[in-house]
């Protein structure tokens, strides 16, 4: 498969989010300019981004709803269901059970962890919260897609260990620190102090974004 | 002031978080170098970066850990505290009430409220949730700097519009929709779908990062 770039993945997702909301209202084409506002470019992005996984739309009619949606959701790898574990059984893991894009999406919580043994045994949406010491074993069984980090700072790296360890290949991070992970490894990390950050300036800029 | 791109003020962060970790560790001095790999840019690029702020490091010697931390948080206007108003008193609210990176950084939620009646009046941390029609008033009476939406999708729209009436010029967005929001308001999106669908993209592809 030809290289693809980040930002390229991030728009072609936010195409498909902004379609999905289309469809729901029963819109059956959309322009390249509808698109390449929901995606944050230009009109000519968006044809660019889109020929370069094969051919869309017509001239002065637009891009058809249902066939372009179902096209990035195969683009995108979404046409399966994964198994997610989660670690991390606090406050956010119960937050991220119930995000109510996860489960939509093809996301299924496969499994709850903890490493912190007060949390062991128990329930989280019918899920008993499990040792985190037994996620090797367990994923040998049953291997898993991907893995949640919900665990705080000090104990995610241990976490990430643990998870590439057992064989998980893509990892959501939402601990507020960098994680080291071998070549291969998909990582993304989900940190609300940068966006804080960035809020923080724009207050002080008082420009807006 | 000089205008100052999205991806700068997001290095200049990830700088900051770096040299934050490197002091609780007695760290003194760290290198560009080191300070390139955790903000995910090169050496050149940092001292670009920093230059653009004043004068910073000695050549062989490296930046000073406490004053290039110290600097950088007056860049970013992290030097004083930020009354945040959270709405959506659910399990996100709740988990983002306790996340350790908000009060730390001087946000300090003031008051939580929710557009659902059956929440309004139950205790979140010491606060107890007001209804969302009391944002305005509320706001009148004791200005909010940032407000946090932590409610689902279809809600979103109006709490941010009930903000920025009341106010509010930046926006902290978990709702899985985009906002529309005037001119001059801040608004970032914590958006796990598109995070997901990355992931996704990577386990289809293969190719990790």
């Amino acid at each position: 498969m030809k290289h693809v770039a980040p930002s390229t993945i991030r728009r072609l997702s936010l195409y498909l989010h902004f379609l999905e909301a289309c469809a729901l209202e029963g819109q059956e084409t959309v322009s390249s300019r509808a698109l390449a506002e929901a995606g944050g470019a230009t009109p000519a992005q968006v044809r660019k981004d889109l020929s370069f996984f094969g051919s869309f739309g017509r001239r002065g009619v637009g891009y058809p709803v249902p066939e372009l949606a179902a096209h990035l959701r195969e683009i995108l790898g979404l046409g399966r269901t994964f198994r997610v574990v989660l670690v991390g059984a606090g406050r956010l893991g119960a937050a991220l059970a119930h995000f109510e894009g996860f489960g939509d999406r093809g996301f299924r919580i496969a499994a709850v962890y903890d490493t912190d043994a007060s949390k062991v045994g128990a329930r989280l949406d019918g899920l008993v919260v499990r040792g985190a010491e037994r996620l090797g074993a367990d994923l040998q069984a049953a291997p898993a897609d991907i893995g949640v980090i919900g665990v705080p700072a000090a104990s995610a790296q241990g976490v990430a260990d643990a998870l590439v360890g057992a064989g998980v290949k893509a990892i959501l991070n939402f601990a507020p620190v960098r994680l080291l992970v071998p070549e291969g490894i998909s990582v993304k990390h989900v940190n609300l102090a940068l966006e804080l950050d960035a809020l923080a300036f724009a207050l002080r800029d008082g420009s807006g974004r």
